[in-house]
């Protein structure tokens, strides 16, 4: 919704148009715009009442296939047409329905679509009008919110209670600390983000150009990681989402639609399109160890273990869940299998196999070593152990004590550059280390020294000088550098992060 | 390659400065300009002597993962980037660079790029300026035919090579018509069209915005039925692409890769993305029947029967070559399952089914029944019945001449429209006619008249009728309507169809 006001401060009376523009996707409107084959030719625009409906004939649903925008005044005119508001071979910067003050009044089947609704206005001096556009889904709701919405108290109903919402929401945690940018950053900024990545994921994203739908798994579980105090019940929904995404084996899918392992949604046929794309079987679904990163399924045991320490819902770690690959287990089984599958894949020197990936999708050590996992196994380790202890589980506690010593063990041993004084990045499946004082690219690394310190596995004296080569390594005035320097020789034994960055 | 001349017509020296401007992509450079997570950090361009090179450095392949860009010219000034080139709020329409008359000497890894090399030039009234632009792939070769193109008899030579191709290709079949426009049509436009096509395919191609690359099944099958006189090889080429891509039940797969059946290309690994995205499995390439198009595997009977009548190569039915689902039969016994799995298919009055779509893939009938695909079905068996016969097998010639009666006797029986007197498009698998008299949208329909004409299959009084049909009710002055009136009610046993195109 905008709410607008304008105000004839001058002290003569104004004559003055307002002219929207919006453009209706249920994608990305720049590939849609381009596609020949089907948004061009399947989608339409009406008008009625104040009111452009965009409709997506492909799309059977009422509610999901039409958009629509709508104006609390009676348009002067309106364009449905992309083309008749802009005008050929002109753009956003120069619509010809702007210079001649009024809209076409064209809709129109096929072709490029938007939204404008123009209304001509004159302000006497010391005026003001106020009007709003409203813009949503579902067939009908636009005749239906263009009425609600003439009643301009409304229009601030609705803005207080979404400002309520948020209020709500950050009120639950609240820092003061002597720097206000961080204060902002803690109160609002991370709870806003947190949330609305809890909600939306990458159902929204455009990276990859939109090839790439659905959870990621350790992005999830860390969105949720920030989130139980103000939204427990849709950090829940999610962490369910992920037990359901992991395999018997312990991993988690990289990337997956929770739909497909929704007992509720399983059995709903996608919608089909008219072209033969090759829908993925359910084996398909489950990648193996190929693809498997190494983070993914270690952020969610701390992720569920906030969870609980927020809400007190102890006896969600005996809620039973499928695994994506059959079978069922308790949460607190999944979390075993989650740590126990990195136990069990470590390389040469006892450290976390790199895998596909880890925390950097760059970074593709395969069967070599990754620090950074390592630390996080250690870290996650703490969590599980408290929670066993808690549950009175002794035996877990013993056994996951043991696991997390073993793998801070080899942490020390391995990890550290003596002569460097910080903590290295990995060791690829040939045995070289990644990140040690001897190298010219890659020499220091944030995310092995930062985990180093996050997880408490290292010393305080080690820890302090895994900062200081933070600090004097890869600190710039534009923030921290991943690494420094920067990577110019490719490298497949360590990864894509020798072939990208190289500025 | 750019071959320019500069011409001073005018009576005074004349100062003037050529820029190129070319962008580099490997998909589309849309969509690359906007890809935050790929493209943008892994490509890089770098200059010298006269040479842009563009890489892409996730591809390893010295050939495939560079651009280059070169000028027989030495350069004044160059732009890698595009934004260097361009200007910052600015674009094609007007370019900073040459606003100022200078590039900016810039080349950068990340972001977007281009390629400009820029000249300034003084010429004397009546002299001319002669150099050429060189564009192409391959690490090294931008300096290698940079030095070549030097020497212009080069660059003259090498456009007398690409005239030279065409027209011998061309020669082979030329016609000579009381129409113009048909001759050209004939000897020149459709020969080059199917040439490109069967070449490229949908490697290069836009639709869905790049999200489906491969051999289409019918439409490669239809281009290569075009030019086995002028490409004898790459019709060859493709036929045993398409031969492979079809399963032992008769049918092909809609689209694939013929990279995935080629014996010589199954074990090459393809180079993997820094993420995850799943890969299909060896199962997965191999599309059930509800994937299945109803008319894909029958162009190929005459597309194969084509070639050999044109090269003479007899040999060819004999050749064994598998099916994509496991198996070996020779091309002769593919092209029986072919047309056995068409009559295995009919609806309730033994007109061919409508499965996924037919030619039209917006025209869904599934279970009901379609008549292009009848006509289709009928023609391709005249083809092969003469194929049999000439290589004495005279059980098969009883037994598809059979079958040939047996659709003909369905068509005459089930698809002529008396009243209207044409033939309907269709059943629907209710037994619903689509495109009879009695219907108000989707009356009258292009492909099942042309369909019933060409393939010989009805009588030339019903076939004469059917042409006034078409004549009288989808004639315009923009070419013929595939139907008319248009649908604009949707209905899902018709398809896609009655979703588009309410224009």
């Amino acid at each position: 919704m905008w709410d607008v006001v304008i105000r004839n401060t001058g002290d003569k009376p104004r004559t003055i148009s307002a002219f929207s523009f919006v453009e209706f996707s249920f994608s990305h409107i720049a590939s849609d715009n381009q596609n020949h084959q089907m948004s061009l030719y399947s989608a339409g625009t009406s008008y009625q009442d104040g009111v452009i409906e965009y409709d997506l004939f492909y799309n059977t649903n009422d509610f999901e296939g039409y958009y629509y925008l709508a104006s609390t005044f009676s348009p002067d005119s309106y364009d449905g047409q992309r083309d008749s508001f802009l005008g050929l071979y002109r753009d956003e910067s120069n619509p010809i329905a702007v210079e001649k003050g009024q809209c076409s009044n064209h809709t129109q089947t096929c072709y490029n679509h938007c939204g404008s609704l123009h209304k001509q206005f004159v302000i006497a001096p010391g005026e003001e009008v106020r009007f709003a556009y409203v813009l949503g889904i579902g067939k009908g709701n636009g005749e239906r919110l263009r009425q609600k919405y003439q009643d301009l108290t409304e229009v601030d109903a609705a803005f207080d209670a979404i400002k309520a919402h948020w209020n709500e929401r950050c009120a639950k945690f609240q820092v003061k600390s002597p720097n206000e940018g961080l204060d902002t950053m803690l109160n609002t900024w991370t709870l806003y983000q947190a949330e609305t990545c809890v909600v939306w994921s990458r159902f929204a994203s455009f990276i990859e150009v939109g090839g790439r739908t659905g959870l990621g798994y350790r992005d999830t579980a860390q969105d949720a990681m920030a989130v139980p105090h103000s939204a427990p019940a849709m950090t829940r929904k999610r962490i369910v989402d992920l037990l359901r995404g992991q395999v018997k084996a312990g991993y988690g899918l990289h990337l997956f639609d929770p739909d497909w392992f929704d007992p509720e949604k399983a059995d709903v046929e996608p919608s089909k399109s008219p072209t033969v794309v090759p829908t993925p079987s359910d084996e398909d679904k489950i990648h193996g160890i190929a693809d498997t990163c190494s983070d993914d399924h270690l952020w969610l045991v701390p992720t569920i273990c906030r969870y609980v320490m927020e809400t007190g819902e102890t006896d969600f770690f005996d809620e039973v869940i499928p695994y994506a690959d059959g079978g069922n287990a308790t949460v607190y089984e999944h979390m075993k299998a989650a740590l126990n599958f990195t136990d069990e894949h470590v390389g040469a020197t006892g450290i976390a196999k790199g895998l596909r990936a880890d925390w950097n999708d760059c970074l593709n050590l395969g069967g070599g070593e990754s620090s950074m996992v390592a630390f996080l196994h250690y870290w996650a380790l703490q969590d599980f152990v408290d929670l066993a202890r808690n549950r009175g589980e002794l035996d877990d506690v013993a056994y996951y004590q043991q696991m997390a010593q073993k793998v801070q063990d080899a942490c020390e041993t391995h990890l550290w550059d003596e002569d460097g004084g910080w903590y290295i990045r990995g060791i690829t499946k040939n045995g070289d280390k990644v990140g040690t004082s001897k190298q010219t690219e890659g020499k220091v690394h944030l995310e092995s020294n930062t985990w180093a310190v996050v997880s408490g596995a290292v010393s305080e004296e080690r820890g302090k000088k895994a900062m200081d080569a933070v600090d004097e390594y890869l600190y710039s005035d534009f923030g921290l550098h991943l690494n420094a320097p920067s990577f110019a020789t490719p490298n497949d034994d360590i990864g894509f992060v020798t072939r990208v960055y190289q500025a």
